[in-house]
């Protein structure tokens, strides 16, 4: 054990008080705590049992009564990539590791600003912030609730909704402990040009012709979050497509103005502004379109907790990234976020596998209003290349290009990109499936791993490998996972009274809100208020109406 | 209502007092208590509520409380099979519907020899007798239990066993209102030339190399039970496959003498043999043939239950029912069912979607033995045609072929029996699914619809349409099940106290009884005697061994 408590003496590295140095993760000395209880002489049965304690907040290895033996796959992994730190003694590498996981961090209340990326998150990405890894994986599991909960069977007549009721929805997900709560679930019409987004039951009786649910609007409401978090959160999460990508085909790549703002130069992808913007007279869940869903649930809850600190933090995968940075653009370019008080709620989207949105002038404008966008993205993953194959932002002249020839294909990228890769996880086995490669749990598991650029992949937090293969095949197969394996028990199926097999009748799917137009009208005031101020557009936005 | 009553009293049949009368099912009278409760004036409101009593027993329209709408698709059929004894009036057809299904009879208890085959069936099976019906698909039951039971997993290192331990096999399948308790699983070695009808784990730790779990032995237990039939019933069900018909291809056809009597003319297909016969030393599950595991354990309780009125019923589907046949074909050769008393013990076989087993000699001397087998096919189903494609029962000159030429490709089927067509059913969709048209379920729905040749396909027990989906995708889509809906949640995968989603540990499989050698041993003893008593072979079966 001396070999322990030398290289921990020997480490020359004085502790770390300052927030996020730039200096090398896998550098960083202990805190005082575990270094003191690292010093004392044990045995190693004493270390096992210390390892296991620790574990539970951060560890990177395997938990003694997991039946996955990720030691197996980390000591693989220490052949593969060499690390500088590599001791002989099994045991004194792994209590190394966990020292090197420790940082010296002020609480999350206290740094959430620059968390959310108040400064663009410059030396927070490389080496990433543990605090950050473990805001990014919070807030994907937001967006991948949308997946847990969707109803894709077309069998079932409420195909295309969420298949738990609001109230019960962080329940029914084992996220109680999350400390939020559903404020409105989000809809948008499929009656748009892209047929092979949305799900459609193939039954005659169906809960509507017209609508899929699009996600939910949801805040913070447990006290102690609130005090961890330093902040009350709104967060808007956006459903995109689990593992198809059959939708890209359907984009049409053209350009067209996001009449939001005064701008007309200022343009998205057509696609994305039918999804975001179209509605349908008559249907109970989108005669507002879903842009005006989240500006009136957004005006609503910012009134409600009027002279709070708050935070809005909108979070999507694939095309519900495309939604995100679209809402929270708009809400920016609204004015929705400057509260009585002339203070600016923070607008941070935490975007997933997703595509570009706009053009360059887009990506300028979203910079000019201060939306923060961290693009968390998998080398092998096709989405985040489309649209924009012919004009984006990694080729020159691209503002020439958009400028002067009002190019209508040149798409550009916004926000901070987190570029990760699926090969470097030694849990995952080689494969060129696309849908794998875009899967959401598959990025979540990549954070979790991902240390810095040319840094070992090593988990960090508790985070369970089988999520993985929730909806694809991607673990090698030492850990026996099943593949895609998220699945209801029958389909769905239970017994009624009867004896025989059914799909249960679910509670009554909740509508627009009766204040809705209310809200809505409030937000119109806002953009005829900033419009008057400067605006060139004398008219409302196209997009919104109140009734 | 005068259109009921006068129905009623018009009808010039007599009361069938007479057991099974070969008389059309559709013809029958009225039971005095349902016609006295039917002669009554009442409403229709009142008929609905009646109808809806009654149909716990023998409904064959909907249920007023079902989500299915039954009563839609019996419209639709009784337009496409005009029927002699339709009504313009809606509510009186139905009435008369339910008379249709009245049979005078005495209790199973009383009858249960004739139902078990006593008399081939004679007169039971067109038109099909109602209680010969409900016994078939209890039978039916018992050997989809072994599908719904079953692992396929092959992420499972439990792949191949049954996923219930036996005690709580019936509970855990809906069952345990059967009054029967396992008493025996049995495995068989998968070291044999049948590879597609496996099912092996992919892990490198497994439950065992070579076993698969083959079904079981369960014996009548409840009192009710035992008293309703008339007897104490072992039932033995063997699994096959559910859907998949890859098995076929491995079958090479080639007959071999069925060693297990004197005549070594009797031949059976050897894969089949095999896969009784074969055992793996050194393993726990299989040291012992299947063979020899089912007659110890039938020895066993014969000599448990000895002076107890018994039966034998074995059960199979698929390759399961070559088993079914050739297991009870060896039970009666080797004088197992002679019990002290010098009483024949009758075995019965319910086969649904055999393959033929043996030659024509083989099939003779099962009918020599006495052994009752009625095989339950669809038309549709391939399986049945197999082997025995060059020569079989239904060709010219078999005998002659099998005895001058010795001919090894010569297959004929055992027992009376009871041909289905799935396209009678208006439940089903068209469909040319060679799985489909082999399914169990889609075999015991069948079943329940049938009357007999030419008649009118009528769903007469309230067994649940939902059922037909479960492995396969065959009803119309108006009834809104989804296809291929049995399936575990999330795939059996289950959260540890540590949060991680992993397979479960199983309670340890009980490997071969410590007394089997012993009851084995009392077997061969029989099967001495019966062979110094005139056999050809002084020696034992190469198939029996005691240690």
């Amino acid at each position: 054990m001396a070999s322990l408590s030398l290289s921990l003496n020997k480490n020359p590295n004085p502790p770390v008080t300052g927030l996020f140095p730039k200096q090398d993760n896998l550098n960083r000395l202990a805190t005082k705590t575990s270094a003191i209880s690292l010093n004392k002489p044990f045995s190693s049965k004493k270390l096992e049992n210390e390892k296991t304690t620790i574990m539970f907040t951060r560890s990177s290895v395997s938990s003694t009564t997991s039946t996955h033996d990720y030691r197996k796959s980390d000591a693989v992994l220490s052949h593969d990539h060499p690390h500088p730190h590599h001791h002989n003694h099994h045991h004194v590498d792994e209590a190394t590791l966990l020292l090197q996981n420790e940082e010296d961090e002020r609480p999350l209340r206290e740094i959430w600003r620059e968390i959310q990326g108040s400064n663009d998150w410059e030396g927070l990405v490389d080496p990433l912030n543990s605090c950050l890894r473990r805001e990014i994986i919070r807030y994907g599991e937001f967006a991948q609730a949308c997946y847990d909960s969707f109803d894709f069977d077309p069998n079932s007549k409420y195909c295309g909704t969420c298949k738990y009721p609001g109230a019960h929805f962080f329940e029914k997900l084992e996220m109680a402990d999350r400390g939020y709560k559903i404020s409105r679930y989000l809809y948008a019409t499929s009656n748009i040009n892209l047929p092979n987004f949305f799900q459609r039951s193939k039954m005659s009786s169906v809960w509507s012709q017209h609508a899929n649910w699009m996600g939910y609007v949801a805040v913070s409401t447990d006290e102690d979050e609130i005090r961890r978090l330093g902040r009350r959160d709104i967060v808007i999460a956006w459903r995109g497509t689990v593992t198809y990508l059959e939708w890209i085909c359907d984009l049409k790549d053209i350009l067209r103005s996001a009449d939001f703002g005064p701008d007309p130069t200022v343009k998205i992808e057509s696609g994305f502004y039918d999804l975001y913007t179209k509605k349908e007279r008559g249907c109970k869940y989108c005669s507002f379109s879903a842009r005006e869903q989240v500006l009136a649930e957004i005006k609503r809850l910012l009134d409600y907790y009027e002279g709070e600190e708050i935070s809005i933090t909108v979070t999507g995968h694939s095309l519900g990234s495309a939604l995100a940075i679209l809402s929270a653009y708009d809400m920016a370019e609204v004015g929705l976020n400057v509260v009585a008080s002339g203070k600016k709620v923070p607008i941070t989207v935490y975007s997933f596998a997703g595509p570009r949105v706009g053009n360059l002038k887009f990506k300028g404008r979203c910079d000019e209003l201060g939306i923060k966008v961290l693009r968390v993205v998998n080398v092998h993953d096709v989405v985040p290349t489309v649209p924009g194959i012919i004009a984006n932002e990694k080729r020159q002249f691209q503002k020439y290009i958009e400028e002067t020839m009002s190019f209508p294909w040149s798409y550009a990228h916004v926000g901070v990109e987190l570029r990760l890769d699926q090969s470097h996880s030694p849990f995952l086995k080689p494969t060129k499936d696309p849908g794998c490669a875009h899967n959401l749990e598959v990025h979540l598991h990549l954070v979790d791993g991902y240390h810095g650029k040319g840094k070992r992949f090593c988990l960090e937090t508790k985070r369970d490998i089988a999520l993985v293969n929730k909806n694809c095949d991607l673990l090698r197969s030492e850990y026996g996972v099943p593949s895609q394996w998220r699945q209801d028990e029958n389909k769905g199926m239970v017994r009624n009274t009867d004896g025989r097999w059914v799909l249960p009748e679910r509670p009554r799917l909740e509508g627009h809100p009766p204040d809705m137009a209310e809200h809505l009208e409030k937000v119109l005031m806002i953009k005829r208020n900033s419009n008057s101020n400067g605006g060139v557009h004398g008219t409302s936005s196209p997009g919104l109406e109140a009734s």
